[in-house]
């Protein structure tokens, strides 16, 4: 019999605990990884697990936004149809990629690479926010807005707080996302924190639905 | 704009194809999996692909039973309590898992490694049947009873009509996994083949539940 957490194997063992460290993993679906692994011919195995050893090792970050990039210059700050005025900060890669996938979009990205979370050990240094800030006081700099497009939670409120504190100095315009009801919500199930701000934050009827 | 199966790089790309060959990963889960690879510190990655690589490279087999086992030969195999008169036959690793956690089986294994199936080139050869048979003719063999306990799709019954021809000629007895409907199970919800099944399969009242 093999006891709760006991495996036939150690190497089955190791291979379960280290699938299950995975976001959204637990060990019932790690085994099942694990074992689709086992029986999967080995080159298959070792390109996977070469694929994800280059990603972690050869990643590259452009120099200017910090975006993941294979080359110095990322693909949108090497765009030069971008609008060079507008950069909008977000906390990381995932955050860039949905931007983008709305194609409303035309403006720069800033990657901080993290929210200031003092619980987690992560303050101001641990982000990317000198490089922002060494990007608005270029004497060559074309940013007339800095949209702070971060997570609503507490983490990232703080953030924001803190980035408009340091922004502030430069007289540059720093905008937030438009936060309200969603689209297609119904009333009936919106928290009413959100909908207690969007009637505050009301806006002009238009027939013309952006 | 990275336009869909577009990735900002090739890098992560190639760590997003990998991991969505992972069963029930999809690309947008095989995406989170990568930023969280990439977020994490070189040597917990490493860790995590270097534990799946030695599953794959040194994983053994338990020579009796076709068990995965660190040991030439397996807990089970090599533990003398187990009544080696009965040997339950099975498809793959994660079944003898799921037998040993009843707590209701002390005989020995055999796992297969697959079952027959023509349509994924799989045939008998390619599974752990000869060295079946040869534990079933083995002037010492102790083996009284061979449970099938394979799946009750197409390929598991199909395969194990075939095992019952080739076991048939050894003087044991050949027994399958009772089916019905489960415990705890509605009548209501049951498919009408394993309900019409249980009716014709019904079996003595008693007040002693097993």
């Amino acid at each position: 019999m093999y006891k709760e957490n006991n495996y036939p194997s150690q190497l089955l063992e190791d291979a379960v605990e280290a699938i299950s460290t995975l976001p959204g993993v637990g060990k019932r679906g790690a085994l099942r990884l694990a074992l689709h692994l086992l029986g999967s011919p080995a080159e298959n195995v070792h390109h996977f697990t070469k694929a994800i050893n280059d990603l972690r090792d050869n990643v590259r970050y452009c120099r200017v936004c910090n975006m993941i990039s294979d080359t110095d210059i990322c693909s949108v700050c090497g765009d030069s149809s971008r609008d060079r005025s507008t950069v909008c900060v977000v906390e990381s890669v995932r955050d860039v990629m949905s931007i983008e996938n709305t194609m409303q979009y035309k403006g720069l990205y800033h990657v901080l690479g993290g929210v200031i979370s003092p619980l987690d050990g992560i303050g101001p240094d641990n982000l990317a926010i000198d490089a922002l800030e060494r990007r608005l006081a270029a004497p060559d700099t074309e940013i007339k807005e800095v949209i702070l497009a971060l997570d609503g939670d507490v983490e990232g409120e703080t953030t924001s707080f803190y980035l408009y504190r340091r922004i502030a100095g430069y007289g540059i315009a720093v905008t937030t996302l438009a936060r309200g009801l969603g689209f297609g919500d119904d009333l009936e199930y919106a928290d009413s924190l959100t909908l207690g701000r969007s009637i505050l934050a009301r806006q002009p009827f238009s027939i013309e639905r952006k």
